[in-house]
């Protein structure tokens, strides 16, 4: 796994913030890119605690911003914090980390999962492609998919090879779509991308990346135990993010660097 | 393309029949299956005149039932609608037809494409099921896909390739979670069966399948010219559900017969 070496300072936005791995993502951002601004969502900002004790120690570079992903209405105040509260034009990478998992409501977890990165990416496109024609970094959407939502790998599987193989309809269907949402937001906005600038080199790198299966609440669900702890998973997924180039835009990548298939 | 020649009278669960493809199902169930039961489902009989005018044709062997995919409590009716009001106890085919479009409401199209077909293949498992020791004839379950709904195929379109390429996420997102619900149906159903019965000859065939790029009002949007008439589809659904082995559970079928990539 090779070390997170950026060169230059990024501004970083990421849902879920309030534990588990967008936790993670914001305390690796902060503490290994020295000049980053970090701008870390969550539902109820006065309940998140250890996203607030990070405040405390990097109160200049870490923006905590309240954002329900289920809820439109929320949604639709963002560009409005960024632009006038935090004076922020320019975002170069956009994490869509929020994440539900339940198997009573299908719509929940869809709305969360898929709809919001949606509606998220959308809000944010002016500012990952703001002034693009004079960044010469490549900016880039992250989807936090699952190797859960890889209908391959599921198909694969023989039928009760593996008694602990999870089937989570609602997860898995949710996953398979925001793979599928990957590749809209790549085909829409690279195409809208080279239709201006007519310029191979101009584009934003749209990935979906599962994490492994690591040590979170969601992961030790029933006693089972992951072999990842989300330091390392997180350690993973920002060497793969900073390292994508633009050809990669549209794939699916795992923590370790592997694509997976869809 | 093999013609249809099924050797045993069948009883046939269709949804979203009062036009399109699922008319068009049901004619031809009707005409080149002499001796099986179609019950034809749609959200207004009353509103579908050429179901109706079929149900003229063919009273005894054609039940026309009301059913709104999108709404859980149409679904919860239909089991007393099968036992008591019509006497069925077992169904050899599930046909989740019925499908939706628009661009605006990701959640209405998730909820009548995929949600939809869970609850109403949880709600007639058990009559694909119903005496499953004593069937020599194996029940299948058919989740009308798309194309669309292939990952692997839009990524391997190029970006403004074709401008004719429709990215229309909310249909695309809708059809991948559909393909992930039929390896997660598959799965269930069959490991349950296998627990049940130790029989490696007993079980369900759960497949996706794509209708083509058909002559319908959904395939004819912005003046698109389909190449298959709804006729043809139809006939070449028809050849691939009947045809399919056990071991074709779980794929994703071309209406040609062909395997789809997910």
């Amino acid at each position: 796994m090779t070390q997170l070496h950026i060169t230059k300072p990024l501004t970083i936005f990421v849902t879920g913030c309030s534990r588990g791995l967008g936790l993670e993502f914001v305390k690796q951002l902060l503490t290994k890119q020295k000049d980053s601004l970090v701008i870390a969502t969550c539902r109820e900002p006065s309940k998140a605690e250890d996203l607030q004790k990070l405040k405390e120690g990097y109160s200049k570079r870490l923006h905590v911003v309240p954002l329900d992903v289920s809820d439109e209405k929320s949604i639709e105040k963002v560009p409005h914090v960024l632009s006038k509260d935090l004076g922020i034009s320019s975002i170069d990478w956009l994490i869509n980390n929020a994440g539900y998992v339940d198997s009573d409501s299908m719509i929940k977890v869809y709305r969360t999962n898929v709809i919001g990165p949606i509606l998220i990416s959308d809000a944010l496109i002016p500012y990952l492609t703001h002034d693009l024609s004079k960044r010469d970094y490549i900016p880039r959407i992250v989807n936090l998919s699952s190797l859960l939502g890889s209908i391959t790998t599921f198909q694969s599987i023989k039928h009760n090879a593996d008694a602990s193989v999870l089937s989570a309809p609602s997860y898995r269907c949710s996953k398979a779509a925001l793979n599928m949402l990957t590749q809209c937001i790549d085909k829409d906005l690279n195409d809208k991308i080279q239709r201006t600038y007519s310029d191979s080199k101009k584009g934003v790198i749209v990935i979906a990346c599962s994490p492994g299966w690591v040590v979170t609440d969601m992961g030790t669900v029933g006693g089972r135990k992951p072999p990842l702890t989300s330091e390392q998973s997180i350690q993973g997924m920002l060497s793969v993010i900073e390292n994508v180039k633009l050809d990669d835009s549209g794939k699916f990548f795992s923590f370790d660097g592997k694509t997976l298939p869809w």
